[in-house]
């Protein structure tokens, strides 16, 4: 820990304001999700609840890491400091609401990649069941997959806490942080190969409706996983110090990229298997009112 | 942050009481209507489940944000400042239970648009997905119906959040609010001249019974949403500073207008998929008693 500082700088009332209520946008988002694909799971044929089920199970991890995410950032940012500051500074005559009193070290950045490295790899094997292949292919891809998404994330992290927990000091971080963030985007770019590639062939099958669907997702993924190296990229050619808008910038693109990387994902997914369920069976269409 | 006054004044015990009760119905309704719905989602046919099992969604979503309101004023309008204050005044001989020392910017008006923003597109689609049109026809209004709703309640924080958190100092603020309520009110038009002149074809196939309880429900949507313009109207045409009283008043409107325009909306949802599900079977309909 010798030669590095730690981020220690303050946060506006609107700055505070605009975490703390995006945190809990993430924490409503997720848990409902949750809620009704748990409960939604039945309006699909048997074979497609799987893919519903390990929706519901992403938003669900995702919702009790917000929670966390939401009480970290709570108690590191000081709202208790804040409200007190307040009352101070009324009393002294001075404006309130100006600034929060922040230690970054208090705010654990480590959930959000708890997070994702549980979620994302579940994710691609949400994409991949929810096509109903051959239980064959279907291992295949997911054999690839699932240790690619786990070790994107892994790699990832190393650099980004470089970052976000302690700031560049020098150019040894900044360039430390790069080589984390490159060895990620190896696995990230396998990753797309087999989504675009070698999963070509499979998509062939699939009717017209569903092959557009699919396709709203692979792009869903690269835009929403992109905001993270993007982050990273910006956060390295920032000034030497992060400041406070780096910080509550990152904070809101992460927490969006993940409503939409999940929440709507998962919706989507749901749809696919409507979809499928309603095609593969005229009961079923019949019965759910296709 | 310079020229702005942030809120702060007292509220009596009962205007407290008041509001502090109000969020504890409004936790109870929400919470225990989303159970009921969940659980009664089985006693409609299978293509009604959708917009019932939406209807609970909805309600769990804002039994979420009432919880964290009511935590929010409890905290912001200093309960526990109020049992010192209450001691130190009866150690004193003074009247206790007196009044409560108020900081505006403690108590989170955020919740309400974020509850907001989520549950208020859905309530459209519940709204459309009970009468069971065809999937086209369905999606069309969807495609329309839900952007103009998010729109909507997005236009409309920026002018609240300048009224509510900061209070209006100058006529600067007021003519800004203004200007996002006007802008909010035109994707609210457009959903009414949708709802009233769109879905009159929709509505021409349904049964006698299933037309009068959906007016009812077109009804419940005007009114109850209305409330928010009038709240917001009352706040800018009042002194220029916010009253404790005006406080509590938009805690009460908005409270009340948020549990019928949830609760007793998604009940009525729930009885027109009964309606539809007895009508379209005869089985259902004996098994269920009808």
């Amino acid at each position: 820990m010798e030669n590095v500082g730690v981020l220690s700088f303050s946060l506006t009332g609107y700055e505070f304001s605009a975490v703390y209520n995006l945190l809990s946008l993430g924490i409503a988002s997720m848990l409902f999700t949750s809620l009704f694909l748990f409960v939604a799971r039945d309006r699909v044929l048997p074979k497609y609840r799987m893919a519903v089920m390990v929706s519901a199970t992403v938003t669900s991890i995702a919702a009790y890491h917000y929670f966390r995410m939401f009480e970290s950032f709570s108690h590191g940012y000081g709202i208790n400091e804040y409200s007190t500051a307040n009352k101070l500074a009324l009393e002294a005559g001075q404006p309130a609401m100006s600034m929060l009193e922040f230690g970054a070290a208090n705010y654990n950045v480590g959930y959000r990649y708890i997070d994702w490295f549980l979620t994302v790899p579940l994710l691609l094997v949400e994409l991949v069941a929810v096509l109903g292949l051959a239980k064959a292919i279907q291992s295949s891809l997911l054999k690839r997959l699932v240790p690619a998404a786990a070790l994107m994330i892994a790699l990832g992290y190393p650099g980004d806490a470089k970052i976000s927990i302690l700031g560049i000091e020098g150019t040894g971080f900044a360039s430390e942080a790069a080589i984390w963030g490159l060895l990620s985007t190896i696995p990230f770019l396998y990753i797309l190969y087999v989504l675009w590639f070698e999963m070509k062939k499979s998509l062939d099958s699939q009717s017209e409706k569903v092959r557009g669907l699919f396709q709203t997702l692979r792009v869903l993924l690269i835009a929403t996983w992109g905001v993270y190296p993007i982050t990273f990229i910006l956060a390295m050619n920032g000034p030497e110090v992060a400041t406070a808008q780096d910080v509550v910038n990152r904070e809101i693109g992460y927490t969006i990229a993940d409503i939409l990387a999940k929440c709507l994902f998962g919706l989507i997914i749901f749809s696919i298997a409507r979809i499928k369920s309603a095609e593969e069976s005229k009961e079923h269409a019949a019965a759910e009112g296709h």
